[in-house]
């Protein structure tokens, strides 16, 4: 059992808040999980990771989506090794980026071309700038409270942005046909794109997978208005489908925004493109200091080619749904209910009838406390690594922490 | 000499054509420098490029920023490698965080804390959203023709961005105090703040640095609306002063954007603020998926480390004269008329009365087929790489590349 108190954790806070404005930034400030979750980690393995304390977690957040193959992965890292040895950032790009992108287009069904980021959000961002240089419009219908970066025009967090800054996006409900079509009724004729999540896995909330009805449907508008349809894949790709996921119904983009497990860690990111966006892609200027660097390329590479060779999402959906079941059975036991929705591979964890999320606050403390690393809302990750034994002993530690949950609450 | 003949180079384009739009994205394509130019790269080490079909350049570049301390460079590779080691992108930071946030506030000037990107551009526009969000107000003063990354809001190149992107912008001339006081009174009251490159090194035109008068009236002006004063420091970070840039002109700034040569060619970018913005800072959300990459903060604190233990700063200058002088020598000595400006470890080098770049083009041309690689009219950077002889190596090939300018063009 992993002890509340985390003394070296403790320090660090001490020092960082000094020196970094709140202690921590973004995504990763633990201020809004429970007490006890470590701030900081010293190292990691597989998909185990060990606090600056040395309490060992399995690690179910996946450094939030980057870590697909195992943290350390002996063939990625060997591959950018290679790579670092003989040139990462230099005054040009090497034969990596043709490479990559010749296997991008070669995986990914809808794609002609391929442009590197960095960012998550630099992909996201440089499809609106695409789709508006090949439209010569403006508007951006996206779905109601879906997040696609942290950029001003599409951070969901409004302290510091001008009005302006999201002053051409338009909003539907993911999922609801009706809703997308009155709002393009509403901008007519100036529809520039229409970006969607792989799936609808917004923060807090259960997650939905898209119903072939509304992706058609998206493809239709598209289609008939000539905007750019606009898959925000940077979550969920390679963890659904190899080819992109809007593959599993059937759906093609125009452009599609990629990163976090395209190189298991590595920094990058992608926009893949059909051959009508090509002039367009060519006449914008985006680009970074970074954005050709080789060693990342050579990572995503070899983490391509282990997608191809190992059936890694295949894997991981066997492995989630060992754990999925495993909740499951306990919290029938301990007489909860839990809404357990989503891809196995990318699981969202609630209890029904939990609106300050009381019950996910204490379930995932406890399982924190036991040696698993769970988040209470935000959707998780599985990898390659996870192993029969690491989903077990996460188990064992959810079964405690469930029974926290029915002491505390009661049978649901 | 080297042949105009790249064979593996020619191939690679054909092949990066087919999935690339227009074979090259951003900053690092060719498409605009004269023919000959090597668009991919093989290897590196030290201050020497070796494109695909085995030739090598003395590289003025530095991967435009980055390198500084060599290709390679062994002390910041092995601190990298051993924190790889460890981990790298995790679900939470590592002490490198810490460590590397405080280590900025010791070194840069006017920072009381510190926060870190992966873009450029990151850096520049966290700056102007911290900005609005501590002021409230909406306006950012920017020099006309000043380059402060590609992001919607900023980028020169118009496709695909909307007209409210830059609403916000209001422009004044780089060292015009008058034009400054100009700008500010056409939207008094409204000033959230006013960015500044460190010095001006706009694309094509001689560089100017900073006056004195002109940096004091900026932090006049900011001081009396209450503005943020942002340095623009990703391009002469580190390469003009280890406090700040404008420390070379006696000014602070209120925040300060990193990259390029923070981490020697490592992925990073850091935003410094000071004590009146920390709490907008912490209000304000940016983030990214790999932000918190542990591998580039190692890389940047040993960079960081040898920077202050080497002089860095001060033999790149002191290496940068000696390729200054000697061009000089021979403009002088074929008769030609060169505008040698900027700080001489990031020099522009121009040729007087030469509109459509001609001469700059045949001499970069020509220098490149001798094997040295320079810019016709971008900023060029010294790195601590660059010895003695790798400077004499390229004044030979710039010799010969003088002589055919004035066997062109004639003596001026």
């Amino acid at each position: 059992m992993i002890s509340n108190s985390l003394p070296h954790d403790t320090a660090l806070r001490s020092r960082a808040h000094r020196v970094i404005p709140g202690g921590m930034y973004g995504h990763l400030n633990v201020a809004r999980l429970p007490p006890g979750y470590p701030q900081f980690f010293a190292r990691a393995e597989g998909a185990t990771l060990w606090d600056v304390d040395g309490n060992a977690y399995v690690d179910f957040m996946c450094a939030y989506g980057p870590m697909v193959l195992g943290y350390g992965n002996r063939e990625v890292e060997a591959a950018a090794d290679a790579q670092r040895k003989l040139g990462d950032v230099l005054t040009g790009p090497s034969e990596r980026l043709v490479e990559l992108a010749e296997k991008l287009v070669g995986m990914v069904a809808h794609a002609d071309w391929a442009l590197f980021q960095r960012n998550g959000t630099d992909a996201t961002t440089l499809c609106v700038v695409i789709a508006r240089a090949a439209t010569r419009r403006r508007k951006i219908l996206v779905a109601r409270g879906a997040y696609h970066g942290s950029a001003p025009w599409c951070t969901p967090h409004p302290a510091g942005t001008t009005a302006e800054d999201g002053v051409h996006l338009v909003h539907y409900e993911y999922n609801d046909v009706a809703s997308l079509q009155a709002a393009a009724l509403s901008v007519e004729g100036d529809i520039a794109g229409v970006i969607a999540s792989a799936f609808k896995h917004d923060y807090g909330q259960d997650q939905q997978l898209p119903t072939p009805e509304f992706a058609r449907a998206v493809r239709a508008l598209c289609d008939a208005s000539g905007a750019a349809l606009i898959l925000d894949d940077v979550r969920a790709g390679f963890r659904m489908h190899l080819g992109g996921s809007w593959e599993t119904v059937g759906v093609r983009p125009d452009l599609a925004a990629y990163s976090k497990a395209i190189a298991n860690g590595y920094t990058l990111a992608a926009v893949t493109g059909s051959d009508r966006f090509r002039d367009a892609a060519a006449s914008v200027f985006m680009t970074g200091s970074f954005w050709c660097g080789a060693a990342s390329m050579a990572a995503s590479l070899k983490t391509l080619d282990i997608f191809e060779r190992d059936g890694t999402i295949a894997y991981m959906e066997r492995i989630g749904q060992r754990f999925r079941d495993g909740l499951a059975a306990q919290a029938h036991a301990h007489g909860q209910v839990l809404k357990q929705t989503g891809p196995a591979q990318m699981p969202t964890v609630l209890f029904a009838d939990d609106p300050d999320v009381g019950k996910g606050r204490l379930f995932t403390a406890e399982a924190l406390r036991g040696g698993a690393w769970l988040h209470p809302q935000h959707n998780m990750f599985l990898s390659a690594a996870h192993t029969e034994a690491d989903i077990d002993r996460a188990l064992q530690a959810t079964d405690s922490a469930m029974a926290a949950v029915r002491k505390h609450f009661g049978r649901d």
